[in-house]
């Protein structure tokens, strides 16, 4: 059943963050080697050397665009993953087909998430609320929606948007036309708008699914400063039965798209108790970062058993509380984590760095996960040891 | 405080077997760079590739008696350790002092436990308990020691013993002879005999220690089969006051080495409840993997935490039992871990596969792990899914 654990047998990775560095540490523990796609040149001596280049001796540097080499790339590997979901559907194909090699999740998976578009119409038809949206084809179009949905309401590309990159905010009438314009509009990139969703809470799921079975991550609750996730609280502080119902929609929309891997769904709270779908992330993601110590098996472990067709893990979490602290760079400068020293004298509580050679002002540059017994306590401790750290 | 976690930070390891994988994985967590020193030709195609070259692009192939090599390997990076005892404490000061680089544990704490009779007599000098024991300088030394001590007893090298390698049992006058000529006596190799032991159990405890602290690891159960490490039980079955006792020496016994880095004992406890040091290691112990999953911090976390000058962690236990398996060669064949379907179907069990190329009789290829609320119950389980995995 799945993939054999043979010890050449090898996992390579479309990207090369701090995403696929941490699937790499679980690959690694199952014996496995791990190759690379890092999709820019980035020697490892340089400050631009990736996250996962440094945790391995098996890393292709081409451009993502280049077929040819990812098919090179791909028929030394036995199975093929990914780490964002920027490369396009039609790419992954060829590179699948020409190398031979199962890539997961599918690039039919990705023929139904690729762009906020087809992500919205396939949930949708699936019965999954998302929030109110429409292409707009012209800055008319985008007024329109502006007067049936109110303001302030945001303009994204439907391709390549992350962490609010490919966002804008409209706030009047007049913002419409320069919003449409920054986001390639006129270059006739397709954008979509969104309605803005008073929400009362920020949830996420993460979800693994294979040939074998699937399982549902708790419901966690995700808190973002301007427009990154910052905090990651389990679980989420709903009802039961909200959390509950949240889970089941997150398995809804890992069969809406047939998804085989790690999935990441986000999900707005209203006020009055809807559940809107918001995002989906066909790969481990940030909101599930806390799993590492905070749950029996990880997401990044359930990547790894999703993507070789291996059972996949318990999700329970060890703890009545998890609670993750992105560190974001406070400074341009070379990476140092300084003033650590608390949070390695505070009992369950969990340092984990990228590697990543350069800090820049809001930049990912590691994360914080405290265990405990309750979530409020929890909280403060997590957001203060993150405070402290300079990095 | 201790090494600032910067970016470029590298941590040399002396070795690149299973000992260092595993703390490589805790380094990357902290962002850190991992370089091995392989100490023999073992390109990464090769079935001889080392399990730490399969996970970090900066590998240094050269003999372990090559102290050029290992200066130049030194010299690349902020802090040096080793994952064995089978460097010349020599050897390791002309490095550190030649590379001017960090080393822990230090040559000086290999000068007191470098080969089996110094060790000895360092613990006897500290007050902890050893095996009976004494230098054989020649055969009739060997029939008195018998003749003291009883038959059977072992005499053993001094030096480069390990696993049962290097170990000869005595059960008679007449074995003595034989026993002495295979250990390399007449090559004026120093050999030492042990008294036999009849121990009712044998127990370990991995202790780590640098200038911020000490923290000491719940003491746990070893179980050994033809002198190799099968199955580790923590707790381990006696009472919390022999348990405190055995915990209370491993503290002294790292104390009197002034050893900095993570260290495990191993001792016995015969069935009049004496406890007595059988062996130490300067590093993680295969004794102490059941850490991992089983306590907050683990033996490899701790180890790096040690080697880097950070704050050390807590060694609490996740829950209330935990046991570790070894799985070891069924089959001299390529690598494959084949019928692990039932470990990946149960709760809180965990699979470790080290990336050897070759899979050999009775050669250390992975362990498993399982959490759970009762040692019998776990000690159950974990056997009998380590006993399915056909490796």
């Amino acid at each position: 059943m799945g993939i054999d654990l043979k010890a050449d047998l090898r996992l390579g990775i479309l990207g090369a963050g701090q995403l696929a560095r941490m699937s790499a540490y679980q690959a690694f523990r199952y014996g496995i080697e791990v190759a690379v796609f890092t999709g820019s040149p980035a020697s490892l001596g340089s400050s631009s050397a990736e996250p996962t280049s440094l945790v391995t001796p098996f890393s292709t540097e081409a451009p993502f665009r280049d077929v040819e080499a990812m098919v090179d790339f791909a028929l030394d590997c036995d199975v093929i993953t990914l780490e964002n979901e920027f490369i396009d559907a039609d790419v992954l194909r060829r590179v699948r087909n020409a190398s031979g090699k199962p890539m997961y999740p599918t690039p039919e998976t990705f023929d139904l998430i690729g762009d906020k578009r087809s992500e919205k119409e396939t949930f949708e038809k699936a019965g999954i609320a998302v929030t109110p949206w429409a292409v707009i084809a012209n800055i008319e179009e985008a007024r329109k929606f502006g007067e049936i949905h109110g303001y302030p309401f945001v303009v994204k590309s439907s391709k390549g948007g992350y962490d609010g990159y490919g966002n804008e905010t409209v706030h009047t009438a007049d913002e419409a036309e320069k919003a449409w314009g920054s986001l390639g509009g006129y270059a006739r990139r397709e954008i979509i708008a969104e309605a803005f969703v008073d929400f009362r809470m920020e949830l996420a799921v993460q979800v693994a699914r294979n040939q074998t079975g699937i399982v549902v991550y708790p419901c966690c609750e995700s808190i973002q400063e301007g427009h990154i996730c910052k905090t990651v609280i389990a679980p989420a502080r709903i009802s039961e039965s909200l959390r509950h119902k949240t889970e089941e929609l997150a398995v809804a929309a890992v069969e809406a798209i047939d998804g085989i891997g790690l999935f990441a769904f986000e999900f707005f709270l209203t006020h009055d108790d809807r559940i809107l779908l918001n995002e989906s992330a066909p790969r481990p993601h940030n909101s599930g970062h806390y799993t590492i110590e905070g749950c029996i098996t990880s997401q990044f472990e359930n990547h790894v058993r999703a993507v070789l067709g291996l059972p996949l893990g318990s999700t329970r979490m060890r703890r009545n509380a998890a609670v993750m602290v992105n560190l974001l760079g406070k400074r341009n400068h070379p990476a140092i984590a300084e003033q650590t020293a608390t949070l390695f004298h505070t009992e369950d509580a969990h340092l984990h760095i990228y590697g990543k050679k350069a800090s820049k002002v809001g930049r990912k540059m590691g994360h914080v996960t405290v265990l405990g017994d309750d979530v409020e306590t929890t909280l403060n401790r997590a957001t203060w040891l993150a405070d402290h750290i300079m990095l």
